[in-house]
């Protein structure tokens, strides 16, 4: 399994992934889900992968080929907006889903597979995107500010929960990272270590774009400080009458 | 969908379902899943099932036609163990799925259902069962004092940060409560009103059994409590370093 989430917030966007794949939970195996690209001054942006490793990382190199070869029909350097980075995804997926799609139904094996694109363009809003395994997509709102990948479910309490557009970047930071503490520790299949990145609304560069490795010692104390601070907020519920 | 929840606690045993069912998002309404027996001084147990809805009922009727013929075959009030209780159950629901799981198979419907039994008998530690549904089953240990079953995930990281055998029945009360919050928030598929029942280990009968409506006011105190609590203790992980 997998478990990625993005959060477009007004000040920024946040990136969380794990990197445990797994075909069965006896063939376990680490994997980078997120990858990332910057062109300073003009763009910067994440792309994060969920479901069919063969063809997620299919698209990822079609789509770095198609940028190192300057593509004239379109790539993700020279696409004028980041709605057609995601029909470039979409394009792209599609691509591979038509060339492996009918052999692995004949496998009964599953193509299902899906991309998160978080793109900071210059003089644009920070946007982000669902890649289905169709190539259609959708667009995350004010209404909903993030999505999520994967094994999405032990760690979206919180999110509800805390995150709004207006939530500041280090709170979105501490809430995907606490969003990926409960699914540790609730899912097997994913795992350490962590890939996080951000980049601020009003710049097209990283503010953060780093690996959390499972000893990583703020990661820990966060970890540790928030099991404490549950507890404590469990013990106050002590007060109310059930 | 459905969620249940059932602690084994040294204390006794909590019990929580909710009442949704549906058929299908646009096909709602509302079902009881938690079944409460007694029989002062003898035993009391708590049945909770989820799935196909008119396997886990046909399985119901059959076990109560049973107590009321008082089965010399065996019945639930009969049974000198709650192990022999949880063979019963299991009979039921392998007797119901042999008679409809090929037509459902035909339909392409899922005859898949499960129910947990709870029991206080007597002179005896109150247990905990899973009876699957082709009618095997599993205890709850003191390694894992807790069975979910229906939608699990989003309320299952309460339980596990709180949840040991040595937990009070009120912070059990709590937990279950909570875990059914946060799995209301999240999934439309599990809704209101609530059923709840508690039986003390040194009892045979309930210390609370009694059904929670969504304007409950005790309920509603403790949702927004833990609502500020968990935004405090979000806040508090501002101190941390990331």
């Amino acid at each position: 399994m997998t478990y990625c989430v993005a959060l477009r917030l007004n000040a920024g966007l946040v990136m969380l992934s794990d990197t445990r794949t797994n075909a069965g939970v006896d063939d376990i195996a680490k994997f980078r889900k997120m990858f990332t690209w910057s062109v300073p001054g003009d763009r910067a942006f994440v792309l994060l992968t969920a479901g069919n490793l063969a063809i997620t990382q299919s698209v990822i190199s079609l789509l770095q080929e198609r940028i190192d070869a300057a593509d004239p029909n379109g790539n993700l350097f020279s696409a004028k907006s980041a709605y057609r980075m995601a029909e470039l995804i979409g394009d792209a997926m599609r691509e591979v889903q038509n060339r492996y799609g009918p052999g692995l139904a004949q496998m009964n094996e599953s193509a299902l597979s899906s991309i998160v694109l978080a793109a900071q363009l210059a003089d644009q809003s920070p946007r982000l995107f669902l890649v289905y395994a169709a190539g259609n997509f959708i667009e995350a709102t004010d209404d909903t500010p993030f999505f999520q990948i994967g094994s999405s479910k032990y760690g979206k309490p919180i999110l509800d929960r805390v995150i709004e557009p207006d939530t500041t970047l280090d709170d979105g930071i501490t809430a995907v990272l606490l969003s990926m503490d409960s699914t540790l520790r609730s899912d097997l299949t994913v795992g350490m270590p962590l890939d996080m990145a951000v980049i601020p609304s009003d710049s097209q560069d990283f503010s953060i774009n780093r690996r959390i490795e499972a000893d990583d010692p703020s990661y820990r104390a966060l970890s540790e400080a928030w099991s404490v601070a549950i507890r404590d907020a469990f013990v106050k519920m002590r007060e109310i009458p059930k």
